[in-house]
This record gives C-alpha cells, sequence and structure tokens, in this order.
C-alpha cells in the first residue's frame, strides 16, 4: 500500500494493562496522534484549527486487531487519506511491529469537519489533505 | 433493542480534549468497564480469568460517532451479547446520554478468548455469557 | 479529620497495568474528578469556568501511596479544602477503600486560580469553597 | 544538577485537557516511562522484573507543577536516582520545555522493591541502579 505519512512509537509500561499488553483503547490515541503529526506535515494544526471554531472530528473507527503489542516495543503507525465525500475523509491506518513490520492492527478512520454551529463544513486548507504525494 | 445489561457513567473532566469533549479513544474504556461489568454479572471475573492464563481479547471494534459527550454529562452503556462462531462472540454496545436517552455511539466489539499459547479456546464459563435473559 | 465531601469509584480494569493494580498515575484523575465534583457542590462548574477564561490550575501535587487498588475495589476519595493564602488553596484527599475504609492514598493538591493573562486571581465564586459545613 | 539519564517526548494532543494543555495526571505517565527507559539503560527490565515476582512501586510522588505544556510542544525529562534508605531510593525528575529548556514541572518519586508477598526487598540488580556516571 502506499501510505503518505509515518512515525515511530516506543510502547510505554503505563499503556499496559494486566494482560500485560498495550490496552485496546490505547491504540486511538497512537492513530489519533499519527493522524495530528500527519496534518501538521500538510500545513494543518490541530490546536489552531480547534481554536479558529472548527472542529475536526472522529465520526467512525473501525479497528482489527491482530497481534498485541507488549512492554518494550517499538512500532510505526503508517497512515493514508482519501476523501469519500464533500466533506468526508477516510483515513487508512495501520500498525506495524519493528524492526519486523509485523502487522500488529489495520484501522480505518472516517472524519469530517464541523463549524461552529456543529455543521459540516470543509475549510480550504483541508484541501491540502488530498493532494498526492 | 433487548439489551442484556446496562451502567450508568458520569463524564470526568480528564477525559475531555481540547475540543471540550470526551476524547474518541475515551469511549473504548467505557465499553470495557461495561463489558466487564456485564461478565461479572454472569459469574465471569475478567482479573480471576486472566490469571488463570485465558485472555478475554478484542479482535475487532466497530465505533460509530454519533453525538459528543461533555463536561458533567451522565450516560448509560447499553450491552447484548451474541455468539458469532464456535470461538467468537460480538458485543453490541450502546451510548446513551441521560436523562433523555440520546444516542451518542453505536459499537460493536468482536471478542475471543485465547489459552496461555495464544490459541483460540473457549472455556465452559464463558457459555454463562450466552444465556438470554 | 472533618471531610467536606465524598464521592465513591469503582475500580476500572483499563486503569490497572501490567502489576494488576490501579497504575500510580490513575490516582490524579480519581482526585481531579472528585474535586471537580466538590466544586460542583459549591456552585462552581469546572467547564464554565474555564470557558470564561479562568483556569483553575494544580501548583504542587504531593501523594502517599498507601496501599495498592485492585480490580474491582470499591473506594471513596473523601476531601476537604482549605485557604492557606490569598491566592492559593488546599485540598487534602485521602483514598479509602470500602467496605473497611482502609487508607489507600493520602494526597495534598495546591491550587490556584490564573485569568486570561496567566496571572494569578481569585474571582468571587471561588470564595464559597471555603465556607465551612 | 547532574542528571543520569533524559529522554525527549513530544506531546500528544490527547493528553490535552479543555484547559488545552497538558492535563495534570499525565505528567506522571511522561515520569513513569522516564524512569522505567532509565532502569533499561542499567540492565533492568521493568515488565521482566514484575514477572519475576519483584513488584517496584511508588510510595511517594512530590510534583511541583510550574509551567504547562500544550499542545506540539517537545520537552525532555532529565532523571537521577539516590538511594535514600536501604529499601528506599528517590528519583529527581525536571521536565524542560525544549529548545529553551524552561523548566515546567519538577518533581520527587520515591520507590521500594516489594516481593511477592508485599515485604520490601531490594534485588542484587537494582544495585546497578545506584552506580555514579
Amino acid at each position: 500500500m502506499k501510505y503518505s505519512h509515518h512515525i515511530e512509537f516506543k510502547v510505554r509500561d503505563y499503556e499496559c494493562d494486566m494482560q500485560g499488553v498495550v490496552n485496546n483503547g490505547v491504540y486511538q490515541n497512537y492513530l489519533e496522534h499519527a493522524r495530528h503529526e500527519f496534518l501538521q506535515t500538510r500545513g494543518i494544526n490541530f490546536a489552531e484549527v480547534t481554536e479558529s471554531g472548527i472542529n475536526l472530528v472522529v465520526i467512525r473507527a473501525e479497528l482489527d486487531y491482530k497481534n498485541s503489542l507488549k512492554s518494550n516495543d517499538t512500532f510505526v503507525v503508517r497512515s493514508l487519506v482519501r476523501q469519500i465525500s464533500r466533506v468526508r475523509f477516510e483515513f487508512q491506518q495501520d500498525v506495524y511491529k519493528l524492526p519486523q513490520e509485523k502487522l500488529m492492527l489495520a484501522a480505518r478512520i472516517t472524519g469530517t469537519s464541523l463549524n461552529a454551529n456543529g455543521r459540516p463544513f470543509v475549510p480550504d486548507m483541508l484541501t491540502q489533505l488530498f493532494i498526492t504525494d
């Protein structure tokens, strides 16, 4: 797959639960951070967008857990994004354990952009997101 | 829908992010706690099961975000579960804001049970889970 | 000790780490939620205060960990507050496991209130906090 | 101060709360990760130690919050450790925002080591921790 962005992480022990693996909910944290870093590379600063009254929101998340990350694991989140309607965009985000690049999680995150009244609204800057590398 | 279990929560402010709403990843925490409390009502104690060498794991999560929970909101997570194959079970879990019972999130969480070697294995006690009320 | 507020919790399994106990950092979450609920009983809504441009902030936290909370434990956070200078207030917050009321954590949290420019500023409403029961 | 270990981080947006700054409780996560990475450099793997039946635990945390980290900030946690009694050790851990090295948090974390029966017990390997660089 042709990803547009990647970012490496290391598991932190507070992210592991009593099963000794990264808790399921934590993966959404990883994916969010990867998306925001991806946006940043396209000139979109999440905090500034939020302060300007525009809310980038997730409307659907689909996560397939393949294998469990553990203490001390390092991994990479690889992402790509495509526009799926006038006001919706979908991120494909896959988590691979390093150094073998073993697939740990495959996710599809659908988002939209809302103005201060909660109405879908795609600001011009978001078009930056869909420029193919 | 005929749910089998419900549990009430109140949003805690540390769960809210810079958008002033509950962060997307936190909903998986709510759902996990609701599932574990549900299991407990069927005589299945998550910590004891884990210590006995059996890992109840999530293999897929589908979350549809309908509306955002905010500071001070109270809500209920309503759950039901069904067996979808010999070794897989699926929870339908919906989050409703109180007191209006407004739907905030609809989720389907697929799980399985693994023995100490990581092989699918459904212990007898799990059959308790699928007894219809 | 004469506490002014108490709130009950149950441990959620995602709060437990690989040692099978509630992770150290999670206690600050419990204490924050207890303080905000305490404030609410005095007519101070944390989210509204924040939106009005006033930031209630923690400037010091002292936590003595006495015993570890585990999966399925229920506990109560008991709090009291006193003004320690014109612009500083200190919460004493203690965590007791139920039903035996065994002390698990003893904390002192010092806070202040900052205006939009980051300067200490105690709004009138905060005086509500120091009314003795 | 002569620190023995440092590790760099970047704020992740899910760590920020409705005030738009890193939530107070999150700093303990940063400090824990920094300590575990520090231990690792001395040949002490936290997960392995835990699995061997020894629990490294925090018994006291003192945190002085000096300034607030925000979205997009990068920072470094600098740590040193000293033995304060036969069975207790204290980490001094300070958080500096980069690139200016502005002090954001100063912390002292006291820990001990417990055997499977919950009794203080300092395994030989911990002596590695107190070797001066």
